[in-house]
């Protein structure tokens, strides 16, 4: 029987659906729930990590300090684990005090092609004996071969591990397949796969991952999380287990952990959108869509080709100003509706 | 490239996931939209097929004649798609008064071990120049040697495609893998697979189906139908498209068609519910749900267990007297929660 480390990514990436306003009660509750059932890792924090809190991405509702005090108090054999942005986070001010705050998990992430800063951060968690992975997010825009080399970086560094992200749920299987197994042929750390579900292969593209090699799997209970959401947590212990993959995880305690996030944490329970899907398709950020959706009404153009327009650019977060651009340029003809080329 | 002939069951399955309350400007607006997207076949009925209406299993809005009709007028490409159950439709009452409204293609379907019963609702739409279609019911409490005993029954009887459905949701890839390639090995007719997603596999196992061989495959819009809903038809085809894959149906027209779905016909977006889940893995209808519910809340035990021992004793449609059964030997102690043991 083989084991698979599950990592709990509810109270961090699912606050991307509440515009980031878990409460106390929310922490305290749900991390409970966890801890019963037994989660290895349970992420807490804001859906950009810790320090992200900004008028920018969004204003957290509590603080980092607020959000892990209270998991902490509530985490009795769970990790306590936080998503870490150097850029958002720095070392001395944000890093250390979560240290202080009792985090056994760090996990440091970069866009897929930028793990060099994420050094000093993999580095100084080491020197604090924590654990510390590195993790690369939109990962669908690089090879396997830059994967790779991103990933040898983040193992020199330190990190204990190395996770891919499919930040835009834009993979089908062969595409996991053929870069896990790449990562895990050529690095000396377990590799792990986080799944967002726009092309509705959230929970097959976790399995993939884990036939090609990976050991660790992040999910989210209910798949909260932005757009689509994330690879639905309960159903994929369920799934694992009855395929003779051991997680340490109960069923029926996760499952009232997930009734817990339906029925007094989320607003929406998430699902394929037309809009998800397209941004899956296209490889965009779900996250863009009412920026999108309000610059088609704006310009008069669809939103579904300004979403195929920004895929061909490489749209990535952080250049939100690209879809007012777009939409202008479709509704001027300079540009024709990408998909129906 | 290979062309995959897609069936349309959201006037049909999704009926289930609003007691079959369908009205003429749902059927209408959707089968003008589904047209034009090109889908090949549009399923248009009760939830349990033609004849079915009735208080035992519901009634519906409208009566059969009024639901093909309707349809009739909307398509111009599309071919009409019946599901019929012998039991609930006669040859005589039923099926000849589709075959005047004009039905194209007529989908016989009986539970997964009861094949013989198809033979002349089969044979009577083959003698009226119509397409018929075999479709073996909850598949999954079969074998692939039952299934292909059962199919080439429907074979012999003039059969032109078997459809195998899973109606509980409970296949894993290898399980379809296993039955769809054992199918296509031995029978002279083309197979088709029909999923479910309450274990979040409704697209990957479409996919796999493909793989094995399958040459249809049903999906519904935006997932409409019970509990955890079917394939999600426009996720599907935007899947197959980008696998190279040839279906002949439109993106932006089948998004349209799936909105349409969502803003006014559905009244829940489908998901994965723990209920939804649970009732997968014990490999159970999931429309047993309601019922399961208030037996738990009477009886005082733990609806999980319900579903599991429900699923341990095969229970299928029709034997609900079984849910209340199982709940009070629950109660007295009679069996342990199955899950538990």
């Amino acid at each position: 029987m083989k084991n698979v480390i599950i990592s709990d990514a509810t109270l961090r990436d699912g606050s991307h659906a509440i515009a980031h306003q878990l409460t106390k009660e929310n922490i305290a509750e749900y991390a409970k729930a966890a801890d019963k059932a037994g989660i290895p890792i349970v992420e807490v924090g804001h859906g950009n990590g810790l320090g992200a809190s900004s008028v920018q991405v969004g204003l957290s509702l509590l603080s980092d300090v607020e959000m892990l005090e209270t998991a902490r108090e509530n985490l009795t054999r769970s990790k306590l684990g936080i998503h870490v942005i150097p850029g958002f986070a720095t070392v001395r001010k944000d890093l250390e005090v979560a240290f202080k705050l009792g985090v056994d998990v760090v996990r440091v992430a970069s866009h897929c092609t930028e793990a060099d800063v994420t050094e000093r951060h993999i580095s100084a968690t080491r020197e604090h004996g924590k654990e510390a992975y590195g993790v690369l997010m939109m990962s669908h825009m690089a090879s396997k071969e830059v994967l790779l080399d991103e990933g040898l970086k983040m193992q020199s560094y330190g990190a204990e591990a190395l996770i891919i992200m499919d930040s835009a749920g834009a993979y089908l299987p062969d595409d996991v397949e053929d870069r896990i197994s790449h990562l895990v042929a050529n690095l000396n750390i377990p590799v792990g796969f986080h799944a967002h579900n726009n092309l509705g292969m959230g929970i097959a593209n976790s399995l993939t991952a884990l036939k090609a090699g990976a050991q660790l799997l992040d999910g989210a209970a209910r798949g909260f999380g932005a757009g689509a959401g994330n690879a639905q947590l309960e159903v994929l212990v369920a799934v694992l287990e009855k395929m003779g993959y051991h997680t340490g995880i109960e069923l029926y305690p996760l499952l009232d952990a997930a009734d817990l996030v339906e029925k007094k944490i989320m607003k929406v329970v998430p699902s394929i959108s037309s809009s998800s899907l397209v941004s899956g398709l296209a490889g965009v950020f779900s996250a863009f869509s009412k920026h999108v959706a309000a610059a088609a009404k704006e310009y008069g153009v669809d939103p579904r080709d300004i979403f195929f327009e920004l895929g061909r650019r490489r749209v990535v977060g952080g250049q939100e100003d690209k879809i007012v651009e777009v939409a202008m340029e479709l509704r001027d003809g300079k540009v024709r509706g990408a998909h129906a080329e």
